[in-house]
């Protein structure tokens, strides 16, 4: 699979490589969504979560993946749906999802807290219901599950592939665009920076009696720039970095802030993650006092500014080990309330 | 990370990668579960489900994966509990699981079908209940549930990358050997032909801003051969082979065969595999007339024979496209079905 390495860039990539077939289906759906929480006068917000594949086959056998169960998203979408957004949660199919996420298949799995009751008379189906001490905390997630069912605030999408990732984001933030200002964009999933194109895919399964394996990828177009220049301006962008190198953090999330000129980078670490993240933005340009002399160090120190970066840690303290069974706080609660104050900003800042 | 490659035997393999940290307790959890059943006379099978990850780098980001979600195993080791087997389930962490696998948080989710119901009582707790018409299918599925956990018929394991897998995988049918012709293994695991040697792992998460992405992969062992051979004699051993070019399907899994001498092999297509797969196995050695002269050509009818394969096709019927809510047939149960009798067989020919 040695081939010549090509540069794609976002114009070029879609030019190239072939967009998912249920894309204009869920285009649609995503239209009226957006039309329906415009005319209801509701803030919008995607949420991305979860890794995006890398097939190395056309029928898929093998896949590169991206480390991702999904829980910054599907936990942060259910937060910015308290606190009144609409949400396009737009995930990696089987990852986590809001309000179901709280019952995994593995770590607290439904059927262990249903009871079968005494049929009422004979030849009756039996009634089932949810054990008496599993039904407090079931009681408040399912009441704001069906709340939001009712309002209908919550729109899903799903993506296996990058390339059903990057065609949907796409298509997704052109049709936010009508929002302006109200839709913001918080890119939590895991994206692959690296992709095999269609034209190098092998068609059937990679055999193995031929030695060893060896993959050359292409780098993945980089799309903050044309989704901030070009497909949705105005919203407001929020991506995140995840990093492994604690030191890599602060200049890595710098330079995406400087590279694309989007709002926020949320900067982590794999293993701190869940205690705390950094908000990376670029400072506000200093309003200089009426009458100010433009002199050369003033007008400096306005470039310097317009260069530097604000940086806000967020941290929160959590129980070591978590008491079981116990409501753990979650620090996506406090990272969607800070952004939700700074998107509200952000609007007022054009009113 | 362009390395020299290395050749892996499973001796080798075992003695330089390291086994993962839980692997000593889960193996306790094996012995006394295999232990009960064996006092209980229960045979047991081993079902390997969904599949493994090849990690990039030591802190994971990336890996590279293998295309399942874990439905064949899943709904195999449920089979197998109906038929009175005890179950020791060992799959891939979030992949699908026997039971809860009717309940996808994506096309089936559980919380849709709960009521909340008007409480007893001011200031009392609601009862929450499932919704009458989803209680006829859930009662089945959980009913089950219910029995095969009072039992204690089920033990689950998980994985997530092919070295867990290997060392799980060895160590699991290790302490199966006690029970001889008993047990049984169901590899229905989509397992990873390459891995990246701990020694060549990257620290850190692969930076992407260095161009393109070459990844060099080392050969997994093959580990049938030992497991036949060494780790559990007498044990009914059956192995999975998924293609997606029809043509290889037999002979691949007669080379499996032929190379690692166990039970058989399930052959199965991609885009067949819901219900069509073929049971290849070694023709028995016929049994020779008392009082026959061996002569030359009866002895080379004999190798003939011996080297002659059974191929058994199993097809089922599906609805295209399958009926909206109805129970449809699984090949799975089928599949079951066959191989218990054919286990049956092989513990009958050694008493």
């Amino acid at each position: 699979m040695h081939t010549e390495p090509t540069t794609f860039s976002a114009e070029s990539y879609f030019a190239t490589q072939p967009p998912p077939p249920t894309l204009q289906h869920d285009v649609e759906k995503v239209r009226e969504f957006v039309a329906r929480q415009a005319k209801e006068g509701r803030n919008v917000v995607l949420v991305t979560s979860g890794g995006t594949t890398v097939p190395l086959e056309l029928n898929v056998v093998r896949f590169l993946d991206n480390f991702s169960a999904g829980t910054r998203g599907a936990t942060s979408a259910e937060y910015f749906l308290k606190a009144g957004y609409a949400v396009i949660f737009m995930h990696r199919q089987f990852s986590l999802q809001p309000f179901s996420r709280h019952y995994s298949h593995s770590t607290n799995p439904f059927l262990d807290f249903l009871d079968i009751d005494a049929p009422e008379s004979d030849g009756a189906t039996p009634r089932i219901s949810v054990t008496p001490n599993k039904r407090q905390d079931l009681l408040e997630v399912l009441t704001v599950y069906k709340n939001v069912h009712a309002l209908g605030t919550l729109h899903t999408l799903t993506f296996v592939t990058v390339n059903d990732y990057l065609w949907l984001l796409r298509a997704v933030s052109q049709e936010m665009s009508v929002l302006k200002r109200r839709a913001m964009f918080y890119l939590a999933a895991a994206v692959s920076d690296f992709f095999l194109p269609r034209q190098k895919m092998s068609e059937h399964k990679i055999q193995s009696g031929k030695g060893n394996l060896s993959i050359e990828m292409d780098q993945v177009p980089k799309i903050l720039k044309p989704m901030v220049d070009e497909w949705t301006p105005g919203g407001y962008i929020v991506s995140f970095k995840l990093e492994t190198d604690q030191h890599l953090l602060l200049p890595k999330a710098r330079q995406a802030i400087e590279r694309y000129g989007h709002q926020v980078v949320i900067g982590n670490d794999l293993h701190r993650r869940k205690f705390e993240v950094v908000f990376v933005s670029k400072k506000p340009s200093p309003a200089l006092p009426p009458g100010l002399e433009q002199t050369k160090e003033v007008l400096e120190h306005v470039a310097d500014a317009a260069n530097s970066f604000d940086e806000y840690w967020l941290r929160i303290d959590l129980p070591e080990p978590p008491p079981p069974g116990a409501q753990v706080k979650e620090i996506e609660e406090d990272i969607v309330h800070e952004l939700v104050k700074r998107h509200m900003e952000w609007i007022d800042n054009t009113l």
